[in-house]
């Protein structure tokens, strides 16, 4: 019963107006990309989000992962006939390196066309999107021999990847973890050990799955010093590419979760599997972090597209359906009722979920620019800003995008009222799908503590620094403007708020380190809703230049109505969490674990 | 793989020390309920909710309830038995009419086995609330021959019943209603229609069912001014009480949805169905809305008891997961990680629940007291005062409670991270059943519309001035205690904020209703933040009360610790709902309905 139109509009206007990606023509990737060619490929993704991926939502939800008792996955009617048009469409190495067979196009596109992907189905959008972390960190850690024997075909798409982490007794502390690998006369390893919540472990895309495992050699340093990486393919990889031999790698089960039922969630058993060391010996954590550092991004990304399609959804019904009638009189007399959408209490959900979203969707895309610079500027500077934004702002995206992507979902699926919890409505599967995000790629609980306790930290608090300047510049060379004003107070107020509260931090942080993490949820928060206002702002400079060009249209006005009411209804939550950052720890530590 | 415990300390702490429920022993049935009784109750009713009802809640969802083709439908295996064992223990009649068979017992204690019940198994305790419900609206409405007949079979828990409001066209806006009741000769009535969303509309617990129908009795005025309420029961009844022929109603379908499987949401199909008119023609809104003013209680306390359960379960996975260390050096050297309660982020969500449940508690058992008065007592003042409360109150209660126990539940699955996901573990179903307490009862948002639209309008605003002379009189009274002052300040703050935003209410909302519907959620939830600072305030006064009695033990320490919390933590969000508020309803009316 859902429907999903990429918002193309939004998409360009950000990549284009506001991000102005035209002025990198000079980075690699980014000439190949003018806006006419954006467009064309956007509207091609969007197609395909619309026409065959979404309508397999639903269906998919329901059916979820069948294991066999051979140890196979199928995924659920149509996936596979999905899978193979997504592939053959060259999806998967759009922002790939051409070296190995991408497309080498900006990264920053490619996050355009994974939101959509998301947006029409998460559970689907889970396969590729780890299979592109697995071949990121292949590409940075791997050597040229495993890049030359893995990269091609999984950017190609035939091949995908995984990561394994999390152990029954370990996911945050990999400290703790058991996995072991032992070293063999070639040069390979035994792998051993069980993994779990490993997502698209194992399935029916693919005719080869890449896992990337964390594991212990032998005679390993205790803790997080003696942790490898290693590339355990499900099918030994012959020299000439073909597939060899099944590997000691199989599926022991599938958990039955709250959602994204199409995407298997396996136990996954390591027994005596054949693996491959990439990177240094106990340096695997390192490496690892190149694939969650992306993946954190991609899972801030889910936030925000499934608040998008659930937006898209909630307002389509509240357009339609008749009750009640406006508190001003009726406005459409001649019908029974009128469409919930005059209700204010109404549009207070849908305003609140649009400002969310459009706001997300330019702070993403600035993020995936910044990866794009990172990766490709020739200028040292410029990849060190990028480089240290990117390492700020991850956490903060991660958690909040995902926390409030989860709690815009449900008041989506609220404006449909008694339907909204009706399964074949669509709207509670929203929510469902939504809720892993805060959960893993480290708990936004733990994206806090990353925030407070290093990113902050680090190099001598230089990116915060830097990217306060960055406004304070921001809001002195756009001062004369009278329409962006409201914007710059907003910001300027908002960002007071920070300062004080990093002071706070800096003076209270260090008698007691339970301060810091009692207030790092807060902060993080608040450091949030700077980053909104700023890209909010930014969003308003370029529409007002439309208007002021006289190229504006209904969408640059919606945009800066949008924009007025984040000012109005979102902005005013910095101060209760300025206020509970200053209480600190006390309260919060005082009871003895007994007594809860 | 959960388990509950009931909570009876905190509850005769709030039944007997802030409450104080001993003062009331000359109203009916008070006398009857000194504190030990009621500590044998709680425990009778404890033991029935932690050994035969939780360990039916993971099953029963699993397995969900099941309609066979003659529409008749099977609950969950256990649940018949778990039924029988309710009945039989005469859980159902706890305070109702002995002049029917009840036991008489204050309300307030029912509030009490009712929460423990919920908290163990939401989807059961759903058939008999609904029954209750029922039988109170034909005590309140019927006539004594309606009494006679329905509520001895209804108070024994040997019938149930439920309400019938919602039309496929027609939710919130009840005036659209379109089933049709025809008079016939005999003084019944032939009742034609569908109605949906019926909560436990048909199952196999019962040997009858009682169904109370709004329908429009044929040549009635139009709107809402022209509905009647009926009485149908699935089985006619024999003037010996004997059951008779099967009424024309009928379970087309039920529903498949997010959460409370295990509780049939009916699909009903009313055929020349025998019903007896309830109350007088077309006053069937009226009479409707005794059930639904108890019901929307009732739903306020399953948010509350939702939260209970998760967050014993939450506390209980915190004390024993190990992993990491704490930020201020080993607690658990001995153990190769500490148990996660030990981190600061975990302990504020685990805080910030406990903080709510205990407050959202008391604030309840109040509310369910002031019915007691409201029915009971021989003062007219009291009686007034206790109406205007409850009146105020309800939408609050009902708006707030579900939304933060929501919220919670929510936050308890977060702390069992990846484990909260996966069905196994239990927590994820507390956020799937939860979910429709914000729904169903009139959508919160119609709360909110409730409160400001009706609620303080209602007497020339009698009922919050009193309410807030109360608070006013409170701090007065108590201004001397040294340990109560951070409350005292806290809710004087609190209730500053809310003076300011009712006046800003008065002086704008005449002008554009608007501006009091774009603001109705957020004064909604200051004014809980200040019931909430209120009912936190009289508890601490009664554990320094207890303290200087000498009488304290860790139970104490732990309120006050956990009040402190409320004031550290939660209060702070009264600055952004002010804030809101005060921005009106000009940025969320402005787009135009197109452009969603």
């Amino acid at each position: 019963m859902t429907s999903y139109t990429a918002p193309i509009k939004d998409m360009q206007f950000i990549l284009q107006d506001v991000l102005q990606i035209s002025k990198y023509s000079n980075l690699p990737g980014f000439a190949d990309a003018p806006a006419d060619v954006v467009e064309a490929i956007l509207e091609e993704g969007a197609k395909f989000a619309s026409n065959v991926l979404h309508p397999l939502n639903r269906s998919g939800d329901k059916e979820g992962c069948t294991r066999h008792p051979d140890g196979s996955v199928t995924t659920p009617k149509g996936f596979k006939e999905a899978y193979a048009v997504f592939r053959e469409g060259g999806w998967q190495g759009l922002s790939a390196d051409p070296e190995y067979g991408g497309q080498g196009l900006p990264s920053v596109i490619a996050m355009a066309t994974s939101e959509m992907v998301t947006s029409a189905n998460m559970a689907f959008g889970m396969y590729p999107g780890l299979a592109r972390g697995a071949a990121d960190t292949i590409h940075a850690h791997g050597t040229e021999e495993q890049k030359r024997a893995y990269l091609p075909k999984m950017i190609s798409g035939e091949w995908s990847g995984t990561m394994n982490l999390t152990e029954p007794h370990c996911g945050t502390d990999l400290g703790l973890l058991k996995t072991r690998a032992t070293p063999q006369a070639d040069g390979t390893y035994k792998i051993n050990g069980t993994k779990i919540f490993i997502s698209a472990g194992e399935h029916d895309l693919t005719e080869n799955i890449i896992h990337l495992v964390l594991a212990r050699i032998e005679g390993a340093p205790e803790g997080v010093k003696g942790i490898s990486l290693f590339i355990v393919p499900k099918f030994l990889v012959n020299p000439d590419g073909s597939l060899g031999a099944r590997n000691g790698v199989s599926c022991g089960s599938i958990e039955e979760k709250m959602g994204i039922h199409a995407n298997s969630t396996c136990v996954m058993n390591y027994d005596d599997a054949t693996g491959y060391l990439i990177g240094e010996e106990n340096k695997g954590l390192r490496a690892m972090f190149t694939m969650m550092n992306e993946a954190r991004l991609g899972v801030a990304m889910q936030g925000m597209a499934i608040s998008e399609v659930s937006y898209q959804n909630g307002a389509a019904y509240a357009k339609e359906r008749l009750q009640g009638r406006a508190l001003t009189g009726p406005v459409a007399p001649d019908k029974p009722a009128d469409p919930i959408i005059v209700h204010p209490d109404v549009r207070r959900m849908l305003m609140d979920q649009r400002a969310f979203t459009e706001g997300a969707r330019a702070w993403m895309y600035k993020a995936a620019l910044a990866a794009d610079l990172l990766h490709k500027s020739g200028d040292e500077e410029e990849r060190r800003k990028a480089d240290d934004y990117l390492g700020l702002m991850t956490p903060v995206l991660k958690s909040y995008l995902t926390e409030k992507g989860y709690w815009h979902a449900t008041n989506a699926q609220q404006v449909l009222g008694g339907h909204g919890y009706i399964a074949e409505w669509g709207m509670e599967q929203f929510v469902r799908d939504a809720r892993i995000a805060m959960i893993y790629e480290g708990a936004n609980g733990i994206q806090a503590l990353d925030l407070v306790g290093r990113k902050l930290m680090k190099d001598g608090g230089r990116a915060w620094q830097t990217y306060f300047a960055e406004i304070d510049e921001f809001i002195a060379e756009n001062a004369g403007e009278e329409g962006l004003k409201p914007f710059l107070d907003g910001l300027a107020s908002v960002k007071a708020d920070l300062v004080e509260a990093t002071q706070w931090m800096a003076s209270n942080a260090m008698g007691d380190f339970n301060n810091a993490g009692a207030s790092s949820m807060d902060y993080l928060q608040l450091f949030a809703l700077v980053a909104l206002a700023h890209i909010w702002a930014e969003m308003a400079k370029a529409a007002l230049a439309k208007k002021a060009a006289g190229e504006a249209d209904d969408f640059h006005e919606a945009k800066l109505i949008t924009g007025r009411y984040f000012l109005d209804r979102v902005l005013p939550e910095a101060k209760a969490h300025l206020g509970k950052i200053k209480t600190g720890a006390k309260s919060m530590m005082a009871l003895p674990a007994a007594a809860f």
